[in-house]
């Protein structure tokens, strides 16, 4: 298998979730074991050097490939959600969305000063969950040591904004 | 280790969502990839000789777990949402809560007639998001094989109401 084998197993689906949007659904790809084994080990050698020491993944989808990838890896799994889901003491970070904001949580406790940290969601669009994010596992000391992402979707520009604010593009699989 | 070494990785955390309720925290679980470890391979060596043939998740947690066990056994993982968030044609099933109702949604192509499905998420409490995850899976054909949990709140009747209707208690490792 290869990445350009997985475009197969990505569904368009037009106007989701809003007209004019044309959605890329990752549901065949969870459908596939073989295919999922495959993402999973190609992120995991990819991080192999690199002295991760905890997955941060954001709900809901990157639970999916963040929880493979943690255990792949062997590493913490830790959780961001949106506002009042995670239920012990947390930080918060607003961020913009096209339309209003909306707001991620972190558990307080959940990473130590200076741990080096890798962040997945499924979709990279405009960014602005990515870096919000970021900006959590930032507040609690911990360091950003990259983002990883199944799909980018290079027209939104999501890529150029982790660029210009960690030096660094983020990894992928397929784009679009 | 044993299942009562999970007890220590999961946290109570008082009058979570609402006054009055002691939730039941799995991050530090997550966070532990021995425990995870052995989670899910409990899991996954109870149903070996069952032929289970897709692992379906219930969103948002459920999708953690269901995802290491779907991997583990080698098989589809097939998410269950909240109405609206899956892109595809979908089917609908609404169930009650405390107060008021929602809505799950399944898409339409997700499973085939007849195939054996173990429905999967983190916590058994009333069972009736259980229920509404269920009767999905029934309604696309598939057969309902059991429901595994990783927590079993037992003084909320969860597994009394899947066992009238299953005659089969649901599978899980802690209770309290």
């Amino acid at each position: 298998m290869e990445n350009k084998d997985l475009i197969a197993l990505v569904r368009d689906i037009p106007n989701f979730p809003h007209d004019g949007i044309l959605f890329k659904d990752i549901t065949p790809l969870l459908a596939n074991p073989e295919a999922r084994d495959f993402v999973v080990s190609e992120i995991a050698d990819f991080y192999s050097n690199e002295r991760i020491e905890a997955i941060v993944a954001i709900e809901a989808r990157g639970f999916i490939f963040g929880s493979l990838i943690a255990s792949a890896m062997r590493l913490p799994l830790i959780p961001i959600r949106k506002e009042g889901k995670l239920p012990y003491k947390t930080i918060k970070q607003k961020y913009d969305l096209e339309y209003g904001s909306s707001c991620l949580e972190i558990h307080e406790d959940a990473l130590r000063s200076g741990q080096r940290v890798l962040i997945h969601d499924d979709l990279l669009a405009t960014g602005g969950t990515a870096l919000a994010a970021a900006a959590l596992v930032s507040k609690l000391g911990a360091s950003v040591i990259d983002f990883s992402f199944i799909v980018n979707l290079t027209f939104l520009s999501g890529e150029q904004l982790i660029f210009d604010k960690y030096s660094k593009p983020p990894h992928y699989l397929i784009k679009y």
